[in-house]
Formats: structure tokens, C-alpha cells, sequence
């Protein structure tokens, strides 16, 4: 279950212990995606799925900036298949992006997201899809896609199951910025960081604090979570009951319980 | 498509560029509607549906009050019709009202609440379906139709879509009235006025702000939005790649990108 | 319809006018929860569910604490049935109470939950299914689950619908732990008391508030509340419509509108 994890050209991918450090690297566009940079975190987040060895994702951008949104450069690659007569070019361009954050949104490591500086369009989707999002005090958000005369297609249902309806409406047709005190209290980000050692000393903590949640728990619960009010009620509490007692009986229940009677860590958490 | 919008009487109508000022014109009664001022407002609202010259509507009462609700007074007039043998008289004029808040709720201009004083029953609904919501130091907020043994039928649904469910089974179970700060709180409103000249920069702030958003992906943003979590998301984002595509091969993308490119303002921002 | 309610062992049961107040007593464990409470509960909210005497129950746990959660006492009880050969042991526990919260959160009465000291687990999923829920300065609230190697499996759709996703994700799967403040923040409770008195003043004022609200309109409201966004938005409309009409017309309707207009207090009121 470790195996190495696809090599990348536009992030940098890094494992410490529990912990995948995953970081936008391109810092000269601040760090607007490429097609090839969507496929590389497809990539990525794919691999991810199997691994309980990796229990955490700490998902940033370099040198500043977390992500500018799609890079418009793109734009033009599709622009030209379109000439040429692949009339679907641009709507494989924009879906490619969507069926990736689809993905990132449900990897059973939980994510974290530190968010620096420009957090824009789709880097503003992304910061919609963490477990635990901390924003720097230089974190600024916006959705300026209307702006541009396009729809936020493939972010607005990830922007809508954020933050609400109410709010979604507001970002999204009045092309606001708003900064990280803000993104708190409209629950883009969890925690907002005083300053620079604030910031990766939040981080530190998330990394810590999930040590103590066994992986496989915390996977079962994490897609628990993504199914409520998209299935029927009832049926989801039978299946829940079902996972709690395949964890009970075949799963991290025994450790968990034992070590809670002899008052120390289970295993997980040393 | 700049053709004429109906007359009413109970509401004034006027517009001023790309805004449509909307004003419940009944203040004796504290802006109480009554059923041919909800047909009035239906009728301006389909109206609206096709217009891309009008871009925002401002949604106020005259007077220093939004709206106090449905005129009882009304209730007679659905009495009298139910002694006379028409069982469905009292259950055709709650579901009008139904009709128009979910046809408001839709409409492809972003829609701008400006609330004073009484905000109280369907007028509180209709502060709930704004894209974004201005609250005067003076606005107070209720929904007593219980108090009066009636559900707030028509409104519940919007009310519990506005703040989610745990605000709204307070407001609507305890007939507590609340005021600007904690309905920005609730998320009922977005913002809230210092005092008047704050109250009149705001709207003017909101105004001039959705004219950076070209008009029509801003009316296929607001759709989209509308339609999270009533769709499987697989097939919405499938739906918002085309939309996508048709923006930026048909609609205003190219224009967009190209101020981009050229730092100019976009022609629907100038 | 006053006819008494069950008799209990772990949960202490008062009638005090319009309110019932149910108190869980198991002190000695922090009012952790046995599979009999759970037994108890349910018989006592499906005794509720036909009861329009009683308009409000107060919850909450004895001396200091609300709930520790379900004993973990009880799991062996189950681990002896799993070893003599029945292999749904562990579901049944687990989904027994998903079958009490669920129905808890429908009674027609309002909930108030008055939550102190310990609210944990299974005790931090009965709070999120209050009408009113209101926090003494002591109260710490946390989903330890994950770190004992189990999903909070009946809890985790209670806590989504609760707080939203993004909060939940946090809370459940970082083994983090809120006070007072931050669960207000979050939406787990609307009220933080400053002391003990202001927290039996909260509980009153909630009591009192209720008492303006006419039992039947409430139970009616409450019901078309938990409904949205699992069903049609129209068909819910067209119901809640019917309901308005049976209100009116055969219901408390009459007495709240002659009320109104004669100012004076209606019956349930008074």
C-alpha cells in the first residue's frame, strides 16, 4: 500500500510521515492551472484512494499564492480544436476540471487546505472541497467568472454546498472579493491565521489532531458525510449501522475500545 | 426587448438603466400585500424573465417599511367565497402567493433586497429569496404566523433554504423577532447599514458592482446555483460544461477574454 | 390525550403545565447513554407524538453534564450476542438509536435542549435536533468517535443537517472539541448563557415564547420544515396549501385571527 505516487511536473508532491504535502507549483501565473496540472492531481488524488498509510493531504500553493483559478492560456489550445471542427473541445476543457474536483472532494484522507493570496475561480473551488480550510491573512477570494462573461460551471455546486445558497448567490453574481475574516464567517475556511507563524502553526495542529482519528474511521465517516440528503434517510442510518458494525467487529473498534480501558493511544495515534 | 412592463398600482415601477426599482407602494397598511398586489408582482416578475437590458432589480417598501405580510383583509374576501361553496378558496390564495415568491426566486436579474422596518411573515419570505440582502439599522424581522394559528406555509420552504434548518426551526416555532445584526448573523441579509447614507451606498455599492458581470452568465450562474442539490450532480455538471462551452464559442466569453487580454473594460461594464 | 406517559428508570419525567421536562439521570456515568435510555426515550417521544397538551419538552442531563455519549458498557453486551453466534448485535445497537433520534427530531412539540458540562457523541447528536438549543458557559461538545476507531455512524446525517458540511467535516473527523461560543458560531445551538442564571432565564424565556404559538399550527409548521429539500418543491408547496386551508378553516385559524383583531390574547395564549 505504499507505493510511489505519480511523478508531476506543475506540483510538487511530498510525504512525511502520515502527511502528503501536495503544492501548486507555478508561481509565475500564481499558480493558475494547466490542463496538464488537472491531470496531474487526477492523478494524484487517484492514487490516493487504496492509501491508509497517508492520512492527511495538506494541499497549498507556492511562493504566496495558492491558485489563480484555470489558467485562460488553455483557453486558446481548446480555441483551435474548436476551429478545426471538435466542436466539444472547450466542454472536455471545463468537465475535465469538474470530474477532478469531484475526485479531490472525497479522497478518504482528509484535506487540508492552506490558502495564501490569490484564491480565485477554480483555486476558489478547491478551497471549497477541504476538511479543514486555514487562510492566511493574505488569503483574498473571489469568483470572478461572470466578470469574464463565463459561468462558474464546474465550482458553483461546490461553492452552493459550502456555503450555502444565500451566500453562494452573492459571490457569485457581484464579482466581491472578500478576505480571510470573512471566508471565516461565511465558512469558506475554518480557521484564519494572525501571521505567518500562526498560519503553520494551524497547520501543524490539523496534522496533529487527525493522528488521533483512526484511518479507516475517519474514510467510513468522511463519505458518510458526502452522501447526506442525497439519499434516502433511512437507508443511509441502515448502511451506517452496518459500517459501525463491520468496525466493530473486523475493523479499528477493538484497538479503539481497548486502548480507551487501559488509558492509552491506540496504535494509530502513537 | 426593452419593450414595456405592466402597470400596477400597488407597486412603482421604474427603471433607471440597467436597474429596476420595485416599490410595495401601500404604507398606510405597512406595505401588507394583498392578492391583486401579488398578481402585479407576478405579472412584473414573467416580464422579467426575458429582459437582458434590465441587469438588477432593487426590491423595497415606500416609506420605512418593507412588507408586513399578507392582508388579513383579504381573508374575508376567500371567506365569503368559502361559505359560498368554494372549498378551495383560502388554499388558491396561499398557493398564489407560492407561485410568485418561487417565480421572484428565479428570475435572471440579480435581485436586491433594500428592508426597513416591518419585515414580517411573506415579506420576510421575500427578503429571503434576494441574491443579495441590505438591512436598515431599522429592519425587524418575524414570522408570527403561528401566533395566529396558521403555518407559514408557502414561506417555510424558502425561509428554511435561506438559513437551514436549525435557524429556521427557531424563527418560525418561538415567533421571536429579530434584528439587522443578528439577520446578517442568520444570513437572512448579507449586509447591514450603519445608518441611512450607509443604507443608500449599499444599494449603490450592490448596483454597481453586478454591472462588472456580463448579463446572461449571470443568468445562467443564478440557474445553475438554483439547481444544486436538486439535481444528481454528475448530469448538473455535464449540463454546466455545455453552458460553459456555449458562453465562450456563442455568448459573451469572447468578448470577456478578449478585455482581458486588452485590460479594457468588457462592453457590458462600461 | 393526557393520558400519562411511560414510566422510566434512567430518565426523570415532569409535566409542568404545557412543558415536559425530561432529565437523563445517569449521573454517575456523565449520563451516558444504555441501550434501556435509549428504550426509554423512544417510548417517551412516541408517547409525545399524539400529545397537544404538551407544547415544549425541556432536555437535558443531571448535575452538570448533558451526555456522555452511549456507554461503551454496553458494547460487551452485544460482543457476548456477536460471540453466541448472532451477527447483527452490533448493527441493532448502533441503529436502535438512529430509530430514537430520528423520531425525536419529529415530535410535534418544540425541543429545547439545555445542554451543560459533557456533549458528546451520541449526546452531541441529540443536540442537533433541538428547536432551541441553549448553551450553558461549561458545555464542550465533540464527536470522539473516529478516535476510538468507529464512525459516528447514526449521528454523522444529524450533525451534516445540523451545522452544514463544511462544519461537520472538521468536527468529525479531527477529533476537535468546541465550547459554548464556537458551537453558537457553528449553528449548533442559538443561545450561550453568560451564567446560571442567565441560563434558567433562557430556558423560561424559550418556555414562555412558545406558549404564543398555537400547538396544531406549530406541530403543522414543524413537519413541513423537516421536509424541505426531500421533496418536490411544487408538490410540497401544494400541500402545505391544503394544510394553510385546514388551518383556516377548521383549525386554530379562526381563534388566532379574531384574537388578532379583537387584541387580545387567543386561547393558547393565555
Amino acid at each position: 500500500m505504499s507505493t510511489e505516487l505519480p511523478q508531476c511536473k506543475e506540483l510538487i508532491v511530498e510525504q512525511q510521515d502520515h502527511v502528503l504535502y501536495l503544492t501548486i507549483n507555478r508561481p509565475e501565473r500564481r499558480n493558475a492551472m494547466t490542463l496538464n496540472m488537472v491531470s496531474e492531481m487526477m492523478a494524484i488524488f487517484e492514487a490516493l484512494l487504496p492509501r491508509r498509510d497517508i492520512r492527511a493531504v495538506v494541499f497549498r500553493g507556492a511562493e504566496g499564492h495558492f491558485c489563480a483559478g484555470g489558467d485562460l492560456k488553455d483557453m486558446s489550445g481548446a480555441s483551435k480544436a474548436a476551429a478545426e471542427g471538435d466542436p466539444d473541445a472547450y466542454f472536455r476543457l471545463n468537465r475535465q476540471f469538474g470530474k477532478m474536483i469531484t475526485l479531490a472532494n472525497q479522497i478518504p484522507q482528509v484535506l487540508i487546505t492552506a490558502l495564501e493570496g490569490t484564491v480565485m475561480g477554480g483555486g476558489f473551488g478547491l478551497a471549497c472541497i477541504s476538511d479543514w480550510g486555514i487562510a492566511h491573512p493574505s488569503a483574498r477570494f473571489a469568483l470572478p467568472e461572470t466578470s469574464m462573461g463565463l459561468p462558474p460551471a464546474q465550482i458553483a455546486p461546490f461553492v452552493a454546498a459550502r456555503v450555502g445558497l444565500t451566500q453562494a448567490r452573492r459571490l457569485a453574481l457581484f464579482n466581491v472579493r472578500i478576505k480571510a475574516d470573512e471566508a471565516r464567517e461565511l465558512g469558506i475556511v475554518h480557521s484564519v491565521a494572525k501571521d505567518d507563524d500562526d498560519f503553520q502553526a494551524l497547520i501543524q495542529t490539523a496534522v496533529e489532531q487527525v493522528k488521533q482519528c483512526a484511518p479507516e474511521a475517519n474514510a467510513v465517516t468522511k463519505a458518510l458525510l458526502l452522501r447526506v440528503g442525497n439519499e434516502e434517510h433511512e437507508a443511509l442510518l441502515d448502511d451506517a449501522a452496518r459500517k459501525f458494525s463491520d468496525a466493530v467487529t473486523q475493523g479499528e473498534g477493538p484497538e479503539g475500545t481497548m486502548a480507551f480501558v487501559e488509558k492509552r493511544k491506540p496504535e494509530w495515534a502513537q
